[in-house]
């Protein structure tokens, strides 16, 4: 990325925000920000730094006067106009010095409470909506040479699975296995590991498990679902192995989260809408009898981060779009017993889906 | 920590919200959710979870259908009503209808804009102050319990200073000590390191710089300045050492810095307002012609987090009351050339302040 991508890219933002009828875009760290100029503060603290867009006028960004020199020495800051606050300063009476006092303005669905909050209270006359709904496509539409990233990102993760399924499952505890998979992601390029889900047993039927201390057994179903950063994209799969000789049932409902799977990828194409791809995977998983057991949307966007919109889920009606990227993994969970998952990132191209994760979908039985 | 302990803080947070003038409190994933209920979820996201605390009501959680496990296995959730919300439904209209529709909530700091957004739209007659302002004392007097684990986070580092200054730093590259730190944190119990920065000759001049490829040499500072969570609780400190002996300028900033931080940490006593603790290293700088150079405030609260109110920065006039827990971190940062920065955590109790921290303060040559 160069600096003038990124010019291009916040001109374009700005743009499209007064198409929307906004007065502007506020922008704190996180994505948006990484999208939009390249500037990854360490982390996003009760500090303010703001990414101001304004149309029709030179982006500002307000940073802390203490990390000035990383936002200097971020690519898409040389298009910015550069300010510095002190501490014991009010950095929210600089920045309503710096934005018309009047009309509604899209911030980042991640700003900080107290960000907004000093906003609100400085501008009364202003109003906010999140960048996420009120601009829903800013980040979701990639381009050829982010698809790229993503895909080898996904080749990256791909091969951290085939090795993960080498190693002895039975007799082992989860963390170690997630142990296992966070050096396999750093060694095949992450620069960042973000999850290392091992749910096995009875823990894969809480699909937000991480992992514990629970020694795998013979007989486990074990999902495994893990991600992060490459090259500054994201990467987010899950295979479920079963460790030995899965039973009749096991197969049964691994098939139907299969199926459903597969189903929903096929209804990729530009123009579904994205609730769309939800209610494909679900009805496959709810007419087999298992609907109640399906108890989370099928997918999410990914991008600069492994979780951001657009996402796969009633209510959704964003149409799918050529370059649009996300998860669909759909999932049953025997609250008890095991759970099953399947995920795959998706992108959208002109004739249909493409996936960037290619590993074997089938029940993979392990030692 | 017993779920007597986390009753005991979700009532009297309401209690102190109630004398406030306070509808309620709206509590978000971070550390005023670890502190009140013990729930710590793997993260911030996109899905609503929120601790809803109104005087005379039990206190309810809303969470992610999928992360009610997680939530259920924390201590102090037991002391709360919990409601699951499913993907495709409205969190915020379900958080709304838990909510008295008027006056004023406190919401975390670090909510996100999306969340605090939601509320806004679907609860038009309320308005919102951010806990750190509204109620700046929630968390900063810390009871003898967890004055002990800061202590012994404190120690820890201490441990892993102790043994870093026992490493070459010449001809190495600062990530590399980084590593070295990040390790040692980790050896002496830390759970998580939340940063290590080795700011070497140039690069200690900024002080949030953290560890890059710079290969350190013979002659440089080296601002070392690490901490993270064990036990939960926060360690951080900063010494700067010197790579072979220094010269007589450096010998002297060392001294103004370290002199700054003795005078203010004989400054803490039960009254003193936070921002005189900054006036008073601020002023031993000044003096010495330095000011200028003396680029942030010079400390912040620690306990479940290693950043957090009370801030000792000018403007904040908090007085300082036996069981505060902050750091006192003066620092001279010379452009271009080099950095000091010296950083104890310190506690206020009844007689002044008692340290944490407590490796040796002068400069210490490294090999």
């Amino acid at each position: 990325m160069t600096l003038e991508d990124y010019t291009a890219r916040m001109s374009r933002a700005a743009r499209t925000a007064a198409d929307a009828g906004l007065a502007g875009l506020v922008v704190t760290p996180g994505p948006d920000m990484v999208h939009l100029c390249g500037y990854r503060p360490p982390a996003e603290t009760e500090r303010l730094t703001a990414l101001m867009l304004v149309p029709g006028q030179t982006p500002r960004l307000l940073v802390p006067l203490l990390e000035r020199p990383d936002a200097l020495a971020a690519t898409g800051v040389g298009a910015t106009e550069v300010t510095g606050w002190t501490d014991g300063g009010d950095p929210y009476r600089t920045a309503a010095d710096m934005l018309p006092p009047r009309g509604r303005y899209g911030i980042s669905d991640e700003t900080w409470a107290v960000h907004l909050l000093g906003l609100q209270r400085l501008l009364p006359d202003t109003s906010y909506s999140a960048i996420g709904e009120a601009l829903p496509m800013l980040r979701a539409v990639k381009d050829t040479h982010e698809v790229q990233r993503l895909a080898s990102a996904g080749a990256a993760a791909d091969a951290a699975y085939e090795e993960i399924v080498q190693v002895r499952f039975a007799g082992r505890r989860e963390r170690d296995i997630a142990a296992d998979l966070r050096a396999l992601l750093l060694r095949y390029g992450h620069s960042q590991v973000d999850f290392t889900v091992v749910g096995s047993g009875p823990n894969g039927a809480n699909p937000h498990h991480e992992a514990g201390e629970r020694v795998i057994e013979e007989g486990d179903m074990v999902v495994l679902d893990f991600g992060g950063l490459k090259d500054g994209y994201g990467s987010d799969t899950t295979r479920t192995v079963h460790v030995g000789e899965p039973t009749k049932e096991e197969r049964k409902v691994h098939d139907i989260v299969r199926e459903a799977q597969q189903a929903a990828f096929e209804a990729v194409r530009p123009g579904a809408a994205c609730q769309d791809i939800d209610r494909v995977a679900r009805q496959v998983i709810t007419e087999a009898g298992y609907g109640e057991y399906f108890i989370h949307r099928t997918g999410h966007g990914i991008g600069v981060t492994t979780h951001e919109p657009p996402y796969m889920a009633e209510g959704e009606q964003l149409p799918l779009v050529p370059g649009m990227c996300f998860s669909i993994e759909p999932g049953i969970y025997l609250p008890g017993r095991f759970g099953v998952r399947i995920e795959d990132i998706v992108t959208c191209t002109e004739t249909g889906g493409r996936r960037l994760n290619n590993t074997a979908r089938e029940l993979r039985v392990v030692a």
